[in-house]
């Protein structure tokens, strides 16, 4: 991969100077400084770029690393074994008419995979614009780039070259520098898998921003970014397909298969990706995560010489679920002492004009909030110039804010009032002042730091996407099949017992207390209701009794053929409130599981909660947590509040129920999970499997 | 007024070389080229700013029309004297330690008002930073400007001064030019309604843009915006305080009360205001609708190249809920023999890079979509760039936009992919080319024209806030009270009879047909199921006189002392669904109605829609279709689909009659209003008024 990825050799085959490509390539190469040799290649030889073209790969004469081809897919299959004959370790394809034209091309690209695993070439692309290695100042990439800028922090993947071109663009208009940038295009052999997992070892980027439409091999992508997660690297996705039109858009243009978006989303949250909604939230949140790091705890102290400006980042902050906690009445009162009494110690600090006579106060204010212990990130808002100004007041005040976040018990972040491009001088100042500093301005900014402080505290949990297909396990037929299999996997179930008498039934009943509801137990009574089959609320032995008689009369009259295993007796529930649990199983990212408040409230509201598959009780708990309708839980209209902590207990076990149940299962449903107060309690249970044979 | 926004001569009161604020107000007039006189006003007299300084505004000698105060407060009631004395018009008031100090500041800016009332002068501030008029060259404004840029199409309205320059600097950065800035600060004199009166009239601008902390005059503000809505200008508004955290800052903050915001929501869309969220959305948004104007239909055309910015902008649009309507088959057909075969015809178009080869058929493509009976918008994504380029390709770009839009039958719009600074090169090519122009990027851009599309389709309405507290309606006392003064409003409401004897009781049950509830009536028994005074499921006659004779019996031997109107019956309803509807009054927009689902859903999920009063059947309609769960309403679980319309009837007819009760009302409630197919009907009332006395 490094032959491919830092090449110190290149050989641009198809060179000439009237492709724009070709002169872009050159170009880059130049501007980059790049040191190795750069041999154009066309059969008719001469000078190209300025240079002595080679008139085939053979031709060079020496060892080349890497080779940018752009020449018609018809000879692409001999190209790649001439690169093969000259010991080429990597190519970049520039060239389309593969995968994304429909299936002829499917095949066409699966022929050129084929030839170079053969030829053990790597191949980026086709249909891609290369990628840039800044860091190593080799870039194989085909239209024109901006010159390196220092320090880089930030590795861009996209699997569309126009939006990584975009990205760049928008990059150096922010002066955020970047290590690397990877377009995996139509990816015949190097995924976006394979980008994030080279960057994730090689780049000196502290966060990995991308730009996804679909994943291609769902086991490699998680294990790759786990990689970046173990080397501390923040990964910022922008994955398209939320809306259903886009996933019909995504097929239209990638010709791949775009999974169930609210899974993508519980897999993001499962790997501690961070996800985004917009190409400049990839950007300004990947560059502020790489440039502050993990923060210790959430919570934003934030400063601004404006009380609208606070008043906007307080309504904002309520949109992006970011805390500004109040401070503590210690820090108010180290506030109340060091600042002059124009300021109203509070969070957001309006800090008022003021504040630009007496910058050394903004720094001792930083320290202070900066050891409130509800804050772990303490943030100033001011524009950096785009020239260093005449009177030295923004360099001064900059310098201000580096004393303060060099003072701060926590990381610290400046950042523009509203999106502002950022200079070079600008840049240069923030960093001579040791200010992390961002001109996404402050809804983007806002939004980073919610992100920020969300994968702080994120705790990813590996993937096992290698799951068997097991042996189905035994689950019994009949009423109370998926309920037994259930209780044996620590699942609370609602008793029950099947009768064989009416005084069996009335025995059974008074063992469990209160009214009883009958059912009759029969595999061949699908819904019993119809046959009259069910009786409820039934209080008394005499009751029961008269209950038993009759839905054996009653189904007698009704299904004289069924096999009756005799009656169902259990204990009327009633009051408490209905959970929905469910499994799906996604085909990229295996079995995943929903919870929301069951009957109208998940059917009508779609108000549920999804992870993948194993959760713990942590994950239960939040995802109750997250139901909008979650008041129900917490003792509405008098009733007794669920134990969440039961609850969350019985839905792991359910999961767990599912897995167990191995790779055929398609779902196993439990509707309602009745919660009243301390008693958690699975009422019926389905189970779907692949083959649609259902089990209730 | 024109003598402040407009003036031809101007004293700087106050002046002085060593304050910022002077050299600003004084350097932004000269840059501004403006034209008149302008006096430094200082006591010691000399030169300031290099021009002969007056001692006092009595000295100058000829009449001024406005100043600028920079002197302190403690001064401020003498020098307005001095302006009345010497004729002057209007004064802008920077000085500080007003109404935003506290409760002695607020007294301090009451006589401060008088003082100006009294002279004839009209104030801008005090605690502002002043205006900018840019269109006639005049600015009073106290911190740097930029230079005016030509064709202004923008006006900035703020409280906040330090926002207007924020604002400012971003209009500038995206070249927009404004026509006037305008700061109002405490509002002693000018509100933000005279401002945006002001502005309707006198603006060349067709959008206002206005940061909005509070509004001080709601009828004056609401005339305010008709006038700008008459002028065919829109109202664009940043409102914080949609948190209840920034509710609390901004009272910390301007000592100003803020409304409920959801009330201020429901008066924007009575007056057809837009509503943003950031800054950013707040200037992007007003240009771009201040360039397109109204659109004939909601429904945007997108074009750009690069389909991964189309995927995006599919999710993007959905987040917005913006139109981007799949095109017609003859569009389609259309597109298909004009373009070549690269292109796939969609909406979103991915055009590819191919067609920075061949613009001339993007502006083809643009006259084609315009022509689709689904768009009202077609939009080209492209960054204006930076210089005007060495090969003339961008503008070559361009000019086939304009083309393309001069061709279209809809209006068009270029934005830029993402966020990006406008040049002065860059927008001169767009408007050389006849392109509206945007550099707010995909995302702004797609959010600015979701509301441009529900802006052209607002049809805003007067309201009518002096509404006199009228004699209080007679409402009945008991049982029946407000059901029979909604019932004589239009409302449909259960039917119900006061039976005072077993007979009758058994006679209008059967009159209503079913199951009957009988109900004490009492004016002395709120609480009837305590003491045994309702029966629910009554079938037959035996079991209606039975009921009677119960309740009577009980009710005798729980509340002897009671006075017994007789027993109310009524048909026994089950199924539908249950509505709340419910008026509440807003201390400064007045009378609102809210419509949730009834139950659990209005007091767990908050899921309500609400509206100023009065409301049309469209209103009511279009509430119900907000109801996260109005899947309900439309036959869920095979229960009968609410007659909408005859539901909307009835929630019309509920706010007609909340406001017949005068402006002592403080809410009307009918909870529930049983909707159980096309029978809507309210089955409980409450009333109460301003001294908290309800009627229920």
């Amino acid at each position: 991969m490094d032959r491919l990825f830092r090449p110190r050799s290149i050989a641009l085959v198809g060179a000439s100077d009237r492709s724009i490509w070709s002169v872009s390539a050159f170009d880059n190469l130049k501007r980059a400084g790049f040191t190795g040799r750069v041999v154009p290649v066309n059969p008719k030889g001469g000078v190209i770029h300025g240079v002595e073209a080679a008139t085939s790969i053979g031709a060079i004469g020496e060892p080349i690393d890497a080779a940018l081809l752009m020449v018609p897919e018809a000879v692409m299959h001999d190209t790649l074994h001439d690169l093969k004959a000259a010991g080429v370790g990597g190519a970049v394809i520039l060239s389309a008419g593969f995968a994304e034209t429909g299936e002829e091309g499917v095949q066409r690209q699966a022929a050129l995979s084929a030839t170079a695993r053969e030829a053990g070439i790597r191949i980026l692309g086709p249909n891609c614009l290369g990628f840039a290695n800044m860091a190593d100042g080799a870039p194989i990439w085909t239209t024109p780039l901006r010159r390196p800028m220092p320090n880089p922090t930030l590795a861009v993947v996209s699997q569309s070259g126009a939006l990584a071109s975009q990205m760049e663009q928008f990059a150096y208009q922010q002066r955020i520098a970047l290590t690397h940038m990877i377009s995996t295009g139509n990816e015949a052999d190097v995924t976006i898998a394979d980008a994030i997992e080279y960057l994730a070892h090689r780049s000196e980027a502290r966060a990995i921003a991308l730009f996804l439409e679909t994943v291609r091999n769902p086991a490699a992508f998680a294990r790759a970014v786990e990689a970046a997660n173990a080397a501390g690297k923040a990964v910022v996705v922008l994955k398209v397909g939320t809306s259903e039109a886009a996933a019909a858009a995504a097929q239209a243009h990638t010709g791949s298969l775009v999974g169930d978006d609210r899974v993508f989303d519980a897999l993001c949250r499962r790997l501690g990706v961070v996800r985004v909604k917009s190409l400049e939230e990839l950007v300004v949140t990947a560059d502020i995560i790489g440039r502050i790091g993990k923060v210790e705890r959430p919570g934003l102290a934030m400063m601004a010489m404006s009380g609208g400006l606070c008043e906007i980042a307080v309504d904002q902050a309520e949109v992006d679920d970011l805390p500004l906690p109040a401070l503590a009445p210690e820090t108010l009162a180290a506030l109340r002492e060091a600042l002059p009494s124009y300021a109203t110690p509070n969070n957001p600090l309006d800090t008022t004009g003021a504040a630009m006579t007496q910058p050394n106060l903004i720094a001792e204010a930083m320290r202070i909030v900066s050891n409130d212990p509800a804050i772990g990130l303490v943030s100033f808002v001011f524009d950096a110039p785009a020239k260093a100004d005449a009177r030295g007041f923004a360099a001064r005040f900059i310098d201000a804010v580096g004393q303060g976040i060099a003072k701060a018990a926590t990381p610290g972040l400046m950042f523009s009032h509203t999106f502002s491009p950022v200079s070079g001088e600008g840049r240069g100042m923030a960093d001579a002042a040791g200010v992390a500093y961002s001109g996404g301005g402050l809804r983007h900014a806002l939004t980073a730091i919610s992100h920020l402080f969300r994968w702080s505290e994120a705790q990813p949990q590996a993937l096992d996407l290698n799951r068997a297909s097991g042996v189905r396990p035994q689950i019994g037929d009949g009423e109370r099949g998926v309920l037994d299999y259930l209780a044996s996997h620590g699942v609370p179930v609602i008793p029950g017992a099947v009768a064989t008498s009416a005084d069996e039934a009335v025995e059974t009943a008074r063992g469990f207390g209160g009214p009883a509801v009958l059912k009759i137990a029969s595999p061949d009574i699908p819904h019993k209701t119809e046959v009259g089959g069910v009786a409820l609320r039934l209080s008394g032995d005499e009751a029961v009794a008269q209950a038993y008689a009759d839905i054996r009369a009653r189904v007698e009259a009704a299904k004289p053929e069924a096999r009756i295993d005799g009656v169902i007796v259990s204990p009327m529930r009633s009051g408490g409130v209905e959970l929905f649990v469910g499994t799906l199983k996604d085909p990229q990212w295996g079995p995943a599981i929903a919870v929301g408040l069951g009957g109208v409230f998940v059917e009508a509201l779609k108000d549920t909660s999804l992870r993948l598959l194993p959760i713990t009780e942590a994950d239960a708990l939040e995802m109750m947590d997250e139901l909008r309708g979650k008041a129900l839980l917490d003792g509405f209209r008098g009733a007794a509040a669920v134990d969440r902590a039961a609850a969350a207990r019985a839905i792991v076990a359910i999961g767990d129920a599912a897995l167990a149940l191995g790779s055929d299962l398609v779902s196993l449903e439990v509707n309602p999970l009745l919660a009243d107060g301390e008693r958690i309690e699975a009422l019926d249970g389905l189970v779907i499997w692949e083959d649609n044979d259902e089990h209730a």
